[in-house]
């Protein structure tokens, strides 16, 4: 059995990942859980047991071999087994995540969209086909996809992401400004874009009045 | 001097503007803070409060007129003025943002990205302006734009959220997988799909060795 990773730890990981790939490339080969936690402005304590938690490859006085360092938490966060995805929604901001390829890096590959007005079904540009949302759950079984990600409006959202479980989800990324529930054993991890920028919004304002 | 609002509070108002949305266009005309705290699965008391911090039109028993609750929330997020942004780094992530204008519902207008490469400058297929970094300060100061939008890697991060500081800037939205410093005053929202990623890409691998 492999020791639990604290959610707040895995989060922390890619900010570990992008730091390290830079000192790959600059030809750095070792790097300290102290320098780390400098360069990043974290509590070197945390950045300890955040290392030791992905990789036993800390040595007293030298640090880590970064290149390992990169595998072992490549690894623990799944990045080598890529996961596919349905996203439901094909709105704008739907396609637009459709479009983005940049999210294979981190082992995600959306294969398919979905959506409700069949005006929007067919062949998108990013090459992803949109599909009629009564074919989701045939997809998601055939091709075990068990990642979805939520576009629609807020309205929607429960009764899509009721509609992704039912079709063998187990982790939903949501991006509507809705509050979703489901059952124990589902993930879901809500990237609240309109919440950011209501909280940017009004510090700008408060801010403005006084420039 | 208007009473402050907290930052939890802030980020619930896109939630209860959704919400509301959906109340005015079904034909709704009241709406009490108990059913929206049942709707939503919050604590009854917190929307109370939450609602009295930016509307005075609650009245016992009747609650709240729903067409006038969602002007006062727009009011208190400043929807009603459209805050203009600059981006900055044009890669992928940065070009799918540029093209996505649904973020002008929320009060943000992006009026141009800025790259450090030459090549990728130029009329984006979005029609907004890709402009060389090195005009960064010059627009933002002509402009008077005080949002920046970092969508660099995350190893040039910081330098950019330094420059976008010293051109004005004082409200960061930050999609790096970078943790940024600056000084007070200056807010810093953090959008990390790539921590996202990693939680969700986590519980899957969790589950799946079950499944």
């Amino acid at each position: 059995m492999e020791p639990t990773i604290s959610i707040q730890a895995l989060q922390r990981m890619p900010t570990y990942l992008s730091l390290l790939k830079g000192k790959r490339e600059s030809g750095t080969v070792y790097v300290s859980a102290g320098s780390i936690s400098a360069e990043l402005g974290l509590v070197e304590i945390q950045v300890r047991k955040d290392l030791a938690a992905v990789s036993d490859g800390g040595r007293p006085k030298v640090g880590y071999v970064v290149a390992d360092l990169i595998l072992d938490i490549e690894k623990a966060l799944g990045y080598n087994n890529i996961n596919d995805a349905v996203l439901v929604g094909a709105g704008k901001l739907g396609k637009a995540l459709l479009a983005y390829d940049g999210f294979r890096e981190y082992g995600l590959n959306i294969v398919a969209a979905f959506d409700a007005d069949p005006s929007v079904c067919g062949a998108d540009g990013s090459g992803k086909p949109i599909l009629p949302v009564e074919k989701l759950k045939k997809l998601c079984q055939r091709l075990k996809v068990h990642i979805g990600i939520i576009t629609v409006p807020a309205s929607a959202a429960q009764a899509v992401c009721d509609m992704l479980v039912d079709s063998g989800v187990v982790a939903v990324w949501n991006f509507a400004p809705a509050h979703l529930r489901a059952n124990d054993g589902i993930l879901i991890k809500s990237e609240n874009m309109a919440a950011s920028l209501a909280v940017l919004s009004n510090h700008l304002s408060e801010k403005i009045s006084k420039i």
